[in-house]
């Protein structure tokens, strides 16, 4: 499933060396004789079997210039500290589990930004409920209401502003990749770890078998040098040591079998599981990409919106007209309009 | 001077009857005979006398059309809790003080929309600091670095905004009408006061003098009837009873002369002092408008930079690019390219 999954978004690459595994066989006398110069041109570390620098066919990468996860961790990380190595695998999983930390991080910082809004918001709309100078007449204490009123307009601007912050662009973020996710990575971990403690008993398995064979190779030479035996004896014990030491051979190219098939499964799982983790990561940068995208969208929103919160005051503060408001005081508090004249008798 | 002062800023209005006070003169008998007449054609209120509706020649405004302080405040205001009555001066002084007062309330006002925006700006920096998602790497991490900082563009915007509004807007409204002012006014209080006070003591001199002719008049009717006297004799009183009645004409039709003479001076200081506070009230409103009109200018300011605050972090977004990303990584973090190959003997 892992397989098809990469496959899905990934084009299929060509076959490394070790997925067409040679067949068992018997050791060939030739064959015997070149176990020396083969061990040189590869180094088995950890338990993996690598071409030495130089030696083996040239390898092409399997994505060239795509710098694809399953190009790049197939070493084990030497820990700085010098202790246990960590395999290629477990640095691309640490990755992923950064990865969803820092996006809970942001989710949290969208937050405190939403809970100033909350505050900013709260504290214009109080003042703009404030009594005063609420006894402005006229012209000019219309443009004042509404000026005041204003501040309530753009309380409101910013309540909205915190409140798509936080359906659009904290929630998402939290929601993404939910609490099944570090389970999901550890099916991967565990999935490769136990391929390479399979890998590690095979190759302990080689070992022992490769021993065997040079006990059995060793007894061989020294049964057919012997002469101071009765003929037929002697004809007997080296034919029966001759058996046993094919025998020895056989049992190391069988095991030698086990061991690559058992590589070759790890090599498939490294790449699939490479891949998969490739993918999740472009999705992870894309999905934090738009709702970063959908924040500016909405702060955008808002100034746009806080520019309209101000318009009706300064249409009001245009028609501010002292002679009208002269005249509206006048008439409701005049005292008289007849004047004085002169006293007689 | 106030005198001056009004006409700087008013034509010259056509010249009220009492500014044309009839000459002193004896009481000619025509005259006399007019008194009870003349009497029903004019009310003094408080002091100050008035036409009665519809006796004496048709009134027009001294600024008509214009709704001006110095044709609607000629009577006193009756108080509503029956009280004293409150002269017309008082009311448009009341208005002046009125005026500085919501002038200082909307200062107020200002002073607690810099405090919120000083507030909001404070945590939108503060939290621009926070370390949360530093971590995140390549094009994404830029990103997202260039949002934070945008936080702390936006809190300088808000924090441009409250220092502009303190300078422009708060400490102009404060500054407007001084400490001086109140004094100011006391000035046209006191001095039209004064008048009143004068006009009051003319008027009881015009009382006294009349009483006095009365008295004379009817102790002239009796010594005229008398006829058990000796004729010679009688003669003399009736001479010396014409003498002292004309004399109480003259002392009336003086201080008839010294009341109108008092009620004119009252008449002018009251359009001068009106249309000075007509002025005022006029250059308060444009102030208190022109310094309105400043903060919704700084409030569109504040959009406009705000909206820049978001364009670099727009930017960082469109570049964002899993790929660049993925290289990045890569070549930091790979663990060897090399791929494994099958073991052999």
């Amino acid at each position: 499933m892992m397989m098809e999954a990469s496959f899905d978004t990934e084009e299929s690459f060509d076959d490394p060396s070790c997925l067409a595994p040679q067949p068992p066989g018997s050791v060939s006398p030739a064959r015997r004789q070149t176990v020396k110069e083969v061990k040189e041109t590869k180094a088995t570390v950890n338990c993996v079997t690598f071409p030495l620098p130089g030696e083996g066919p040239e390898q092409q990468l399997l994505k060239p210039n795509d710098w694809s996860y399953c190009d790049y961790f197939w070493a084990d990380k030497k820990d700085p500290q010098g202790g246990a190595c960590i395999p290629g695998i477990e640095v691309l999983l640490q990755k992923q589990l950064k990865g969803k930390s820092l996006q809970k991080e942001m989710a949290e910082f969208i937050h405190e930004r939403i809970k100033i809004e909350e505050e900013y918001a709260k504290n214009l709309s109080k003042l703009s409920l404030s009594p005063l100078a609420a006894l402005e007449e006229g012209t000019l204490g219309e443009a004042w209401t509404q000026l005041k009123k204003s501040l309530h307009d753009e309380a409101e601007v910013h309540l909205k502003f915190s409140n798509k912050l936080h359906s659009e662009v904290e929630k998402p973020l939290l929601a993404f990749r939910g609490e099944h996710f570090k389970k999901d990575l550890k099916k991967y971990d565990h999935h490769i770890a136990d391929l390479r403690k399979q890998l590690a008993s095979k190759y302990a398995g080689v070992e022992k078998a490769r021993k065997a064979l040079a006990d059995r190779q060793k007894d061989l030479e020294v049964k057919t040098h012997q002469l101071d035996v009765k003929a037929h004896k002697h004809e007997e014990d080296i034919k029966k040591a001759r058996r046993k030491s094919t025998q020895a051979g056989d049992d190391l190219m069988r095991s030698l079998d086990f061991y690559n098939q058992t590589q070759c499964k790890w090599f498939e799982e490294m790449v699939t599981s490479s891949m998969e983790l490739e993918k999740m990561e472009v999705e992870r940068i894309e999905f934090i990409q738009t709702h970063l995208r959908q924040y500016t969208t909405l702060r955008h929103e808002t100034d746009m919106f806080n520019q309209s919160t101000v318009e009706p005051v300064d249409q009001l503060l245009q028609s501010v007209d002292p002679a009208k408001d002269r005249e509206l005081w006048v008439r409701e508090n005049n005292t008289g309009d007849v004047r004085p004249v002169d006293l007689d008798i």
